[in-house]
């Protein structure tokens, strides 16, 4: 931590800060330059965490210099963590081809898409059973009856499941059916509920929030770290910007930029991120050359009927010919997609 | 709802988009031009909410023409809604000035603050008993017994109070002790929270959302209105931006901007939109000339030593000049600021 | 200047680092903490600032304490900058009510438009004679025709006028014209127009671009001042964000964060801000409690026939019952508005 | 287009709004629904460009369905353009590799960057002359004596050299030694520059202003192309956004954006997107699987002597190491690198 003095502090104001740091059990570390005096503390730096330095009379700045996240940091562990969801591996060169209807709408049209995505080569079959929409009006999932859908059709095809929940309160509903938690762009700073995912031990598929950074991600992959579930998996799906004809802006430098200062897994969602079918393709190959670990794309067999985020989904026809192209990229690159 | 047609749309294309309208219940309008075929489509507009319109072969763009919320639209209402917490009433002229620390940390600090913004004429007393911190490391709130100080100093001083409430399963515990729920920026749309405090009928004073558009926000207070709690009050506190000098960017026209939307009343905070006391107190002074129905202002006497947000919180002595100077504006803008 | 080093820097890497600084002629002061090695650097910080020291391996942060402009600090001058145009002061309690037309369109609808703000109370006139239009096929502006036509209606109204400068080219002509020049929003970082003017030696009414943090804005005034013109006026007028129901989004927290800073005068143009004439009298309204230093308002006597930007013309009279809301908060402020 | 009039409208008004229509020659398209009256307008949709329809009383919303502009567009090319720069051809397949160091900074040192890249595969010579500086204090480049240099070294290493031209009084001078001109991101919106460039017929590698969209991006495209010079590149290479950890935001989804939209070719340059080392291999290869027409990337054999700019450029050997992995993504994707 470095604790930057304003211009005319006076002594006795310094004073009161280094006593401050002192209180603390932290050993401040003084150099005074022609324009600016500044205080180095030395010793464990969590300790100022939840301290407000800056409302101290005389303090112009103050400057973290450690990471605020532990358990999720590159520090913490060098080795690439490998999260395992039935029998896929996601993280250290195996990916993650997760693929689905953005809601589950019944049995047979699941079937249908299940079985299209498995011939073609996805390894996680996806499904929202409790959907987070913006209207109150909009169709908001078929609950538990949704969750039974997904966890047959996946065991007919073979295919561990991940589906979202909202509420602390489903948590446990959830994990009876599902392999993977799915934490929404909206939840990523739903402490409660992270909270209560760290504590079922599933896997928890991590969606960055619309404005939150890539420390912020991160920060709340620690809350769940911090409860002792080890299994997070990132996941990039854009955020907002001013560019108005894409639903968000994919910032597909959060691969390589989480995976310099976080051994977790991440992996890109071009569906959410940029809500076209004709930019998807694109930028699901784009995610691969970038180092994803993964992509989890909306398919659907007919968007048109789709009772949520239709117009984002791929035809069947077109994801499997995405699936052929993202293989040739991942031969290339020495990356491997996990069996199921 | 205006459909417009791709330039190269076959006569099948264009009979299926129509067969679609039509199984609706909804009248298609269809007019042709040089470069583009345009479908106006007749009817309850809500019919259509649901529908992926745009995945339609032949449909380049769906533009909706009517408001997605209707609750808390002007047209439910032309009279501003005035909400009524204790006794401070809030909108149609009469503004909230809610005061108080960011967290509850003490019954003798509490105590302490509430008297001196009481005196400088604060009509509601806010404190955190459960907090969204970033970090899982850092202060997480008193709880219940949080809760208990809020009501009992609340009390003494005879101001109606508000505190956050993150988890559903939360609601009844908060509503035991505090007279308005605070739903928090992070969770504007934590769907399941916002139905919740819908249905237990207290005022709901609801943050927008970082990034979340003057649209979402209504449509986030229509998911309380539509689970027949009429009590919400909106807050506006400063969305991300590019900018890195202030915390948030407080977008001052979301003021005027619900007002003409909307007939609900709608405050500013301008701690958490700024994060910078320096600047605190001109924002106050602009909400209220902008036409706020109050103004929310962290206030500690030792922000040095607070738990939570400390940096960002007024002395008391400064809230208590501020006040007179917001006073003065009201006056002269025709406001009052509600008794307790 | 401090530079924090990566945790497993070698001491020969230090050892460079530290030659590094010398070489410069400046003083590298040593912190060795428990996890980072932070270096303070004492001497004059401008010294490194074209330093790519991020580049040094063994670097991690390069964290500058010292602001990166001067003569456009609060530093420089502890006095607010009182720029005078014509006969009205700007700055220092006296405010610039700045009026006129988007576009100059001809000399008889900018007379009509001129007596109805001049009367109104407004007391500079503005109005484009080069116009930067997103498309190339839009309506250019009359070029110097315009030109004159705005300081022939100046003129016979009493009121300086003020008109945007697009290309260097251009100076010397519209310098013969105007009486103070307009840097519009997508040339604040046009460098070599900012010479331009700088050494032009008239006042520079210099306009926030669209993604500019107020950093940018000031380090754009300083090449203004560094050529030697000290009269330099900034516009805070909104920036590019994901609310889209306004054309941009207003920074009014610009106003108090520019005069903490600087003392340079600022002012606010609600009109381009918003891009909607219902929201821009309470914008103005608020900019003035905010603290600024004048309101710059587009008003035009047709909108719908406007050749630029009509729909966020305010019609003359609503112009005049927001000067007169104006005033009454000027007098509250203690502020006044000069006169021509 | 499509005029929204608003709920009570009154027929006078709607009649006045079908008068200014047919004033101009078009032809209105009446739709009356149960909540609101449409109004297709049926002709050329241009002549309305300029009409500020929306400040017409009654009116609610104008939403154009043509695209605003042409030369560039898909429609007015099927066929991809294919500029040639020297003997290197960018588009249709074949891939611009542009390198070097952000600014010229002397004959040495740019050969001895040239040989590498040269060596490694890039196919065009890059360096600053005249360098847009946000400080004023801050290396302006060598200006003529720079554009001497990067001339003969790219003429001894067999490359075509693009340099940036930033005031259009340079744009003669300029031309005479370089074989592409580049217009900086902050000059995106310089009309009056793009004007010069477009007449001065050498082709243009026009990178996207960091608050524009990719609309923006070709209106500004457009400019150029309506001057008569049709050989315009465009380059993504950042956006500005919340996110701190990197300089700009790579809004990596324009590239198949853009060429969904346009004939003109896109290329990437994650050096200023990213701005750190670490980021940019891995966004280049992605860039590539994207669908990109070529990258450009800062080289340096000493950043941290680099007069601009130098924390952010690839050491040789870094690049040539790149080069081979491009390379093999190029082969899987069909792509070639173009020969000089």
């Amino acid at each position: 931590m470095i604790i930057v003095l304003k211009p005319n502090t006076t002594p006795a104001e310094m004073e009161h800060v280094l006593d401050r740091i002192r209180e603390l059990g932290l050993k401040p570390h003084l150099s005074q330059g022609e324009h600016r005096t500044i205080i180095g503390v030395i010793g464990d730096e969590n300790k100022l965490q939840a301290e407000p330095l800056e409302a101290i009379a005389g303090v112009e700045q103050v400057l973290p210099i450690m990471k605020p996240f532990k358990l999720a940091s590159r520090e913490f562990s060098k080795q690439d963590t490998i999260v395992t969801v039935g029998r896929v591996k996601i993280g250290g060169g195996a990916m993650a081809m997760i693929a689905g209807p953005c809601a589950v709408e019944g049995a047979e049209i699941l079937d249908e898409i299940a079985g299209h995505v498995k011939k073609a080569g996805a390894n996680i079959l996806r499904g929202g059973a409790f959907k987070p929409r913006t209207s109150p009006y909009s169709f908001q999932g078929m609950g538990e009856e949704g969750l039974k859908i997904l966890r047959d059709v996946g065991r007919k095809y073979g295919m561990p499941t991940v589906t979202e929940v909202m509420d602390p309160r489903q948590v446990e509903l959830v994990a009876r059916y599902a392999d993977m938690f799915q934490i929404g762009a909206r939840n990523m700073q739903n402490f409660d509920l992270l909270k209560e995912v760290g504590q079922a031990k599933k896997p928890v598929l991590l969606k960055r929030g619309m404005s939150a950074t890539v420390k912020d991600l991160l920060m709340s992959a620690e809350y769940v770290l911090a409860e002792g579930n080890p299994n997070v998996i990132l996941c990039e799906r854009g955020v907002r910007s001013f560019e108005d004809s894409t639903r968000n802006m994919l910032d597909m430098s959060a691969v390589p930029n989480v995976k310099g200062q976080s051994h977790l897994p991440i992996i890109v969602d071009p569906s959410h991120a940029t809500g076209r079918p004709d930019l998807i393709p694109s930028m699901a190959c784009a995610s691969i050359a970038a180092g994803a670990d993964g992509v989890h794309v909306e398919v659907h067999s007919c968007p048109e009927k789709a009772l949520s985020d239709g117009p984002q989904a791929l035809l069947p026809p077109r994801y499997a010919e995405l699936m052929l192209q993202m293989k040739k990229l991942a031969e290339v690159l020495g990356k491997t997609i996990s069996k199921t």
